[in-house]
């Protein structure tokens, strides 16, 4: 494999300690997870690459993951950490194709937090639980000194159960599967950059942080053979599919005027410098279904779906991308930090 | 229910913010998860007010739990924030009765932490997973600002398996049974504090940190009828009481004499004014066996375990202690903060 990093120059990133890079979901994380995790933790669960861990326990299949969010601002339009902590969480169940049961949550509050923020953000975790019909049932509280932490951090562990016998993964992903998106993209990342900068727009930009596990278990429930699916949050689409490419040693070819972004959320990216591409979703994912599932699949997925490209034979691992104006670039992996602390 | 806090000077909490105290695993925390947690994530699981969740999925009984960790220091005589958790997970697992099957790890890494510090926690981590036989399944890593973070903490969740009939909780308590506890007490929490106020004594006092479902899943083996456990760690001996004789509805006895601490522990306690019954423990539990099992329950959890008391009749939810010269005092939960960021 050919590396295009050395085609363009790269911000260096200083591997003897920790940078805002390293969390990106790029490729500066990609290297962290390769060269300091996965080394230690090896095990057939977690080289899988998935967003979730696959288990059999006593007969049961079931998916488990966790996440930490670490959001700034906490409240954002849409949103605030504590709906992102609970569908982040049931969107990384619901993309190994479980039913999201259980949550754990486990708070990181500082020193000096408003005791009103914080149940305003307990608030919003019980509604959202609610609406993507989980229960949160163990948790644990921890207080760091005033100035070690940043307010609030939360994390939260699931637990769902797989009811049908398809390996969704991007092992799974076969040339000719059809790349459809549920939505369109861009939105948490330029909601939480809007309120970071300052910037007004004729209509406010809103995260589009939302459950995912009923339109997935609704493509399930219909019997489409689904391949592999994956939520869009950090890296945004290029990274999600760059990893899938890479996983299942295929290539995805997109095209670009297909793929749905709000005229507002790209005008903000161009104000910014940045490529709707790679900004954080919180409630989109991409689905890989074979050809013949692909109109269904939009169906079910609703008027906001749309296929944006389709997986090709070639073994190269690449993302390329076909412009509105015809010219095919290679969609590569975030090589250093466009968002911090978006999720 | 008298309430003692009105008998003694009880450091003020600001209940505007969240303070240190919050999180000590004493009053102030029981308050905050009563009055922001409990009303908002109320179901049966979560109200046990045990270590973990029981679940049932598909006919399997798991235990589900999480703790997050901001120790500080992150390294300690006798352990690191990788095996405290580790350790501290698998331990709440062990204490609702499950064999500890699976983690996940969740990282916050802040800005400029160095490589190799998170490689050494790293690779602990992966000693005391394969030390407790347990398997990191599924992780995540977010990195914060420098200034927003204190180096690393980290989250685990845990999934075990419950291979036995036995309704491990505080509402099994019944009059008459022994309280055992597994060792001495005091160790992980004086070792921290040595460390943090530079104390030496002729001897390093080490943190006691250890997995404990060894010695738990051998008790059961051994057809115990275990009626609960806890694990001695925020708030130490004195706090795990108090909740048990709360929830059970029941009176707990002890014999301060017979309670193990090391002679290092107590005279470092002296020093530091700090009472070993409410410092932290990360390798030592209490046991509710009922009276008939107690020999066997020593001789299996070995030579530094002690009977240290007795359930009583009575309904008043009170802990009391008679100590060495006679007098009989209560035990009351932590009102302050003894020792913040311990875990």
């Amino acid at each position: 494999m050919v590396d295009f990093t050395l085609s363009c120059p790269v911000p260096r990133i200083d591997e003897q300690t920790v940078q805002l890079a390293h969390g990106s979901g790029g490729r500066a994380m990609h290297r962290l997870l390769e060269s300091v995790f996965m080394p230690a933790f090896t095990n057939p669960a977690l080289e899988s690459a998935h967003d979730g861990a696959v288990l059999n326990i006593n007969g049961a299949r079931l998916a488990f993951t966790t996440d930490s969010y670490v959001v700034h601002p906490l409240f954002f339009p849409g949103g605030d950490i504590g709906s992102l902590a609970v569908n982040g969480t049931v969107n990384d169940l619901a993309m190994c194709g479980a039913r999201p049961l259980f949550l754990s949550a486990g708070f990181i509050l500082e020193e000096g937090l408003p005791m009103e923020m914080l149940q305003r953000v307990v608030r919003t975790m019980q509604a959202a639980a609610a609406a993507a019909g989980v229960q949160i049932v163990t948790g644990d509280t921890k207080v760091v000194d005033k100035g070690k932490g940043d307010g609030l951090f939360i994390n939260t562990a699931g637990i769902g159960v797989i009811e049908h016998p398809l390996q969704i993964a991007p092992q799974s992903v076969r040339p000719g599967d059809a790349v459809i998106v549920n939505g369109d993209l861009g939105r948490h990342g330029m909601a939480i950059m809007a309120v970071r900068e300052g910037l007004e727009f004729e209509s406010q930009i809103e995260s589009d942080c939302a459950p995912l596990a009923e339109p997935v278990l609704a493509l399930l429930d219909a019997g489409i053979e689904v391949h592999c699916l994956r939520d869009l949050t950090r890296g945004g689409l290029a990274s999600g599919l760059c990893e899938i490419a890479k996983t299942a040693n295929l290539h995805i070819h997109i095209e670009e005027a297909v793929v749905p972004v709000n005229e507002d959320v790209r005008g903000a990216c161009e104000i910014l410098g940045l490529d709707p591409m790679y900004v954080a979703n919180e409630g989109r994912f991409v689905a890989f279904v074979p050809e013949q599932d692909a109109d269904r699949t939009l169906s079910i997925l609703g008027s906001e779906a749309r296929q944006i490209g389709r997986v090709a034979a070639g073994q190269d691992q690449l993302v390329t991308l076909k412009s509105a104006i015809g010219a095919t670039r290679i969609l590569d992996m975030l090589s250093g930090e466009q968002l911090p602390r978006i999720c």
